[in-house]
């Protein structure tokens, strides 16, 4: 089981507040031998938590139907109500591919673990991204559009037919898996509390309205202040830096400035040096001029 | 001796053209078992080559004495003119301690490999930095000033007699050997040819002349373009992304821009992370958020 590739995997879980709650699902996780919680977020106003671990293709598919098994027993939908949008108790559980892994192998482990949730849970769960079975389905806004509330109301529909389990809404409602490739989760602050200027400059940034391809963007309002949400789905193409300058331009002609930024999650080290090279305008930069990964390489040399 | 730390020794040595003389002088280092040579880069115009290497500290000295021997056989400093200050063939030979090695530890390896070069080869050796036994040497430019033709003039005089080796300089010139933490060597590029303003830079951002604490500066011409040629000494206290700042608003007042930067050999990468962090305004960035570095944690759980 060792040669096979480390897959990742990145649950969004609806309860960001009752800490008990997430400990006892992050525990599922970690139940399983062979998976490491790598990192884990919970946010208040979101109402929600991001917990990403990692380990080889079965073990993470074991470990995913645990969380969501747990998830959807602690977690009452009809009680949550929070900044974020989302359609079930575990919303939304991605696998990305590392190292050697593929799409297609991520796509497998969709597969796979969905139907067992549909099956052994009794929750509807719909496939997303590379796992998605219809083209429709493909965009996860499209999927949790008007959120658990409307689900409730349309799953009878055939436009909203589950690819696994029941037409049946519960109190967990519904699970979206997918396969894709790692994205950055960036949030950025504004030195405002107008959600208003957030959202103008999320549709001004994200490419479903004109923005930079492979942005998505949200305008809420956050610990009190406007804040830009988005997911970076190939920061290679768009890096981080083309996307905060662009927002920064988009806040002087509101007469804004951003305050700070976070991560949601991890973020791969190959965007940093992206980050860092272009602000220091570094042209011939390459990871080879990093002492600690030079270090790494000759390990066998130096022991 | 795999209990022992990592010392990483930087080779400043005085020929930047002859391929072949810099390709003899890696041999020399690679030549001694246990010493990788992890970066080398060489400038035409600064006819100046930075070799990187590390292992224990046993085996870094021995490279550092084969190197300096190698230089000293094959580079004629009469025959040499660039546009980077020296004074020796193997002109500066700075140990740097990493991992859990001391800056205590890189003194006495640079006091044992000075005296052996002094003894067996008959160069004079000047200790600098950490390792400088008079307060007047611990500065290097104060060490190099005149370079190799004022030091012929001068090594007669008490202020000039050398730590190690005789008070004759040959055609090798000296060595000027220490001990040091590490230091990034970063030279940024204007979109000008006129010298002068690089020098204005220079002088601005430099600590001697009332600049910022930890940064030296030189300005120079460059590939035809003017250079700030600089070493950041303390990149912790005062970071890449706030000499850069400064430089671009010198620029500025005297109507010109960066055009481009380089590192000169290896970085190190909390300096990155902490410009990406900086100029993505992430205010609790910590390595804990790089997927890698997360992953290298995990390491045994996930075999």
């Amino acid at each position: 089981m060792n040669d096979l590739p480390l897959i990742e995997c990145i649950a969004n879980v609806s309860e960001g507040r009752n800490s008990q709650v997430i400990a006892t699902i992050v525990q599922a996780i970690e139940s399983v031998p062979g998976v490491a919680v790598l990192h884990q977020t919970s946010d208040h106003d979101h109402h929600r938590s991001v917990i990403t671990f990692v380990g080889r293709g079965p073990a993470v598919a074991e470990a995913a139907f645990r969380l969501v098994a747990e998830a959807a027993r602690l977690i009452d939908l009809d009680q949550h109500y929070g900044a974020h949008p989302r359609v079930g108790a575990c919303d939304v559980l991605p696998f990305v591919p590392l190292g050697s892994a593929t799409l297609a192998e991520c796509v497998a482990l969709a597969e796979q673990v969905g139907a067992r949730i549909g099956a052994e849970l009794g929750l509807p769960v719909y496939l997303y991204e590379a796992a998605a079975r219809r083209p429709e389905r493909r965009n996860l806004a499209d999927v949790r559009r008007g959120g658990y509330e409307a689900l409730k109301a349309s799953i009878h529909t055939s436009e909203r037919k589950p690819d696994f389990g029941p037409s049946v809404v519960g109190k967990a409602g519904a699970v979206i898996v997918g396969a894709r490739q790692p994205l950055i989760a960036y949030n950025v602050f504004l030195t405002t509390n107008d959600v208003k200027i957030a959202q103008a400059i999320a549709k001004a940034v994200r490419a479903s309205s004109g923005g930079l391809a492979g942005v998505k963007a949200l305008g809420l309002l956050v610990d009190g202040r406007a804040q830009v949400s988005m997911n970076l789905v190939d920061h290679q193409r768009t890096p981080l830096h083309r996307v905060m300058e662009l927002i920064r331009r988009e806040c002087q002609r509101y007469g804004v400035a951003v305050l700070k930024s976070e991560l949601i999650g991890l973020i791969p080290q190959q965007a940093l040096y992206d980050a860092a090279a272009w602000y220091l305008q570094l042209d011939d930069f390459g990871p080879e001029r990093v002492l600690e990964q030079r270090l790494m390489q000759y390990v066998n040399v130096l022991e």
